[in-house]
């Protein structure tokens, strides 16, 4: 099975990241992977900040290789290195209908959340970006993409894609099938979503000093006033983290704090080591590649070259489909 | 003065086009010209009709070849060969409002007019074909454009575009003029505009004998029914045609015609023979060209290869202005 994913470089990843990480981890080892850094994309909704993007991919492919993604396995590149994904969205733009591109649920409640941020986003790429999605995974021709259950509007409108193309002009694309996983929620140190936008994240790239400030930071039981008072663990940050990271020893925390056995410094001390331990294996990963300067820029355009093969031969079959291959 | 046009392989080229590519060989003699075959636009309106185009375009460069539009001197290619028009028009897509491409006229126009022969154009590459345009024009930085009067609000787009990326994040583009010129509008054997769905041209590759049964078949002032009736020229498709073709004996044509001294077998003959001496010297470098195997071919790959080196410095120039630009 082919498997394709991306994430867009619009800020440094974070705890709540790794969780996709890791599911990429586990696609890898079955299956044909590609993944990719959505450079485009990130423009879609963030043209103005579009300086940003060069460091935020080299941090975020760093990231993937710090956590075991393995670029000998996988095709690790970068979108806008690859033309073909805007070659195809180009030709399925022309057969696409508007509407379906307006009612995909997540384009008016971004419009209108980011427009309660001052962002206007009624611009023509940002209606057209589930189709550059649906070219980003039909370029591979890829059988199946990870999301959310959010996103599974987007995988229908490709799947619809495909099948209108299959249908005007040759069989040519799978229809691919949304892998849906559900992924813990995980809160930032203020207990709000854990989000770049609110500067609560806790970094994968952070060292241990700044993994413990930031657990410091957290948001504790606000009744409990000293070591001995009962604690209401359903309300704490540090509880919710553990009940994510230190499963084994959950029902011994939750006692202590309900009993006033744990005080609230000690709890936040085992989870700083317990998120420290999960860490340790990424930082001495990422150290080895930063040791080797230019590894990164080598992977990516390694991955990019594999990654235009394949898309080369996709566009190749399109323009076979659509009666457009001249004799050589 | 770098000039930029194109043309839709949407049919054989037909005698009203020749205006335009004597516009282009006027241009061509003193500009740097890029001249394409608008492939990717095609399918914007006739999606469903892509098998059409590769002979299409072959056709239309043969016609070029042999107006006399000369492929050292200018750079002749085919849109889709240059997958960096694909590429600007994504970058584009992401800082052009929807509404700056809804209010363009011919856009509602075009759906109208088409919707009612039944077909649906709200799709999102027609909304988006302004904006292809811009990309198409943008990405070899031209000056300027050959347009119909009508095509104006295009090159204002363009320009609206051209500014913004250069205001959003450095000077890379020129805002292009729009070079108008009137062509004169010349109907079809049947009096209606010369149009392929009209079954009306006279095709630029008509042999002699074919021009002859088309002008046999323009329609004449009706009231005439013995050669020896006063004619009225104003009512037929013959005398419009002289008014273009045959202007120095025009006069003397009008006043044989309207005293009722020649008749209009005999003067369809002389549009007959001033077309066909029009035409001779395109026939006979068709001869030529057609004579080489694959010419038109090699043509269209060395000036897909000129396109592409220009188009590719435009998009690294992109690159660096985005901040995209990675050290090699």
């Amino acid at each position: 099975m082919r498997v394709l994913s991306g994430m867009r470089p619009s800020g440094r990843l974070h705890l709540g990241h790794l969780y996709v990480l890791e599911r990429w981890m586990e696609l890898q080892a079955e299956h044909d992977c590609y993944f990719f850094v959505a450079d485009w994309h990130a423009l879609s909704t963030n043209y103005d900040e579009a300086a940003a993007v060069l460091d935020l991919t080299h941090d975020m492919v760093a990231d993937w290789l710090a956590v075991g993604l393995d670029p000998e396995r996988s095709v690790l590149f970068v979108q806008s290195d690859v033309p073909q994904h805007a070659e195809l969205h180009l030709v399925f733009s022309m057969f696409t209908p508007l509407a379906w591109l307006e009612r995909v649920p997540t384009y008016k409640d971004q419009i209108r959340q980011l427009g309660e941020r001052g962002k206007d986003l009624h611009t023509y790429g940002f209606l057209g970006y589930p189709l550059l999605q649906a070219a980003d995974i039909l370029i591979y021709r890829a059988d199946a993409v990870p999301v959310g259950e959010d996103q599974l509007p987007h995988i229908e409108l490709c799947r619809e894609v495909a099948r209108r193309f299959n249908h005007l002009y040759a069989p040519v694309f799978p229809e691919p099938q949304g892998l849906v996983a559900t992924v813990p929620l995980l809160p930032g140190v203020d207990g709000r979503k854990m989000s770049k936008s609110y500067g609560n994240e806790i970094l994968l790239a952070a060292e241990p000093e700044e993994v413990g400030r930031r657990v410091n930071a957290m948001i504790t039981d606000p009744a409990r006033i000293h070591k001995t008072d009962p604690g209401h663990p359903e309300v704490c940050v540090v509880h919710t983290y553990h009940g994510i990271y230190s499963v084994p020893r959950l029902a011994e925390l939750e006692e202590s704090c309900r009993g006033g056995k744990i005080g609230c410094v000690a709890c936040k001390k085992i989870l700083a080591e317990t998120l420290n331990r999960l860490l340790d294996p990424v930082r001495e990963r990422r150290r080895e590649y930063l040791a080797r300067p230019g590894y990164v820029e080598e992977v990516l355009a390694a991955g990019a070259a594999r990654a235009r093969a394949e898309a080369a031969a996709t566009m190749e079959a399109v323009r076979e489909a659509l009666g457009w291959r001249r004799q050589p």
